[in-house]
């Protein structure tokens, strides 16, 4: 038995939401609201399951926690790409990364180029520090946000000319497809132009034709609003 | 033949470094000065080798490149996680991440909450951009320094009181050890008080006793200065 702690625009979930549909597992979604009540992530409950206080958070009943010498608890695991190599390598089928070990290791490079370098500057703890401790305007918080993106998806756009074929890597979705349409969701509510990455964009309209990444959008989960 | 294109000071190159040393593994170190003349990370024949213009990036000419219908080049990779866990995947030996499927997720996601949450955040283009972009004073970008650093660290420090032993994840070294101590040698150059994390502490101390931590550690560096 699978649930997932997420919210609806974390692109962190949304990587975990489309893995899960993709593998066609079924797992139970809980909601962590990121805004309300100052964000429920840091709610004492919750900061227990993950002390990150981020989503997403993955339980897996099936399996046993770590702890040792003390009664056994549900396996509790946080990060996104750890919870995609998790779910990877206890479920192969429909697999995320290729088997080959080069294609493997460029499509986690393609992954942490979104994941380490763009996602961590532009999520909302990032936006919420630059308005409340450093009083930003709107415009200084927007060239922030479109700096990063921009950056990243240059070097993204560069990376796909040479790896790409109907998606991220070659015609099979793998990672990279996962992280790099949430962030696309999300650099199209902050009005990014992505008209220099054309094969973003390709690649974009590739996936989301897809109902794995349908299903995992953020305007079709339960708690959108 | 391996080839690692680095920085002494960079945490990511740092991380490599210590896998490479851990794993018995040669690798001829080149250096790319992320500072002089506006940072040699940006330089075109730098750039064509890693679009991203970041340090690190691994040559391995043992390996083929994936250009199809082209004249076949070396194997170039970004991305010090990927890296890490390429050469763990092709040289077994002194393995970085645990056999058992749950406990190689944990160390995975230890990993990635300090590289994808700290790291991120307080790496040089970024304080850069806080100087240069957002004209922030030292205390301001003092203060950003250190909010993202004890963020996560106290978050790493609750993770090592379940899972650490000798050092982050029992007894072993792993994935995990290799973010953690250069993230800390980093905080050390800024100041930060370390004193409310005893494990963190702790487990840098034994690590910082072995060979392929101190002698990747940046002031043993060729190009350290």
């Amino acid at each position: 038995m699978l649930k997932l702690y997420g919210y609806w625009r974390s692109s962190a979930a949304y990587r975990v939401r489309v893995a899960l549909n993709y593998k066609g597992l079924d797992a139970e979604l809980l909601s962590v609201h990121l805004v309300k009540d100052g964000g429920e992530q840091h709610q004492a409950e919750y900061a227990i399951l993950n002390p990150q206080e981020l989503v997403p958070a993955l339980i897996d009943s099936d399996s046993k926690g770590e702890l040792q010498g003390e009664e056994q608890e549900a396996f509790v695991l946080s990060q996104s790409l750890a919870i995609i190599e998790y779910l990877d390598e206890k479920y192969p089928e429909n697999a995320l990364l290729p088997q080959d070990l080069h294609d493997r290791a460029i499509v986690r490079a393609m992954a942490m180029s979104i994941a380490c370098e763009v996602h961590p500057l532009n999520n909302l703890k990032v936006l919420q520090y630059l308005s409340k401790d450093l009083a930003l305007d709107d415009g200084a918080k927007s060239a922030w946000y479109h700096h990063w993106i921009n950056e990243g998806f240059s070097a993204f756009e560069k990376q796909l000319v040479k790896y790409s074929g109907r998606y991220c890597f070659g015609d099979n979705i793998t990672l990279a497809d996962l992280c790099l349409i949430p962030q696309v969701y999300n650099a199209n509510r902050f009005n990014v132009d992505l008209s220099p990455y054309p094969n973003i964009v390709r690649i974009v309209e590739n996936c989301n034709r897809l109902d794995a990444f349908i299903d995992a959008a953020p305007e079709n989960q339960a708690d959108a609003g």
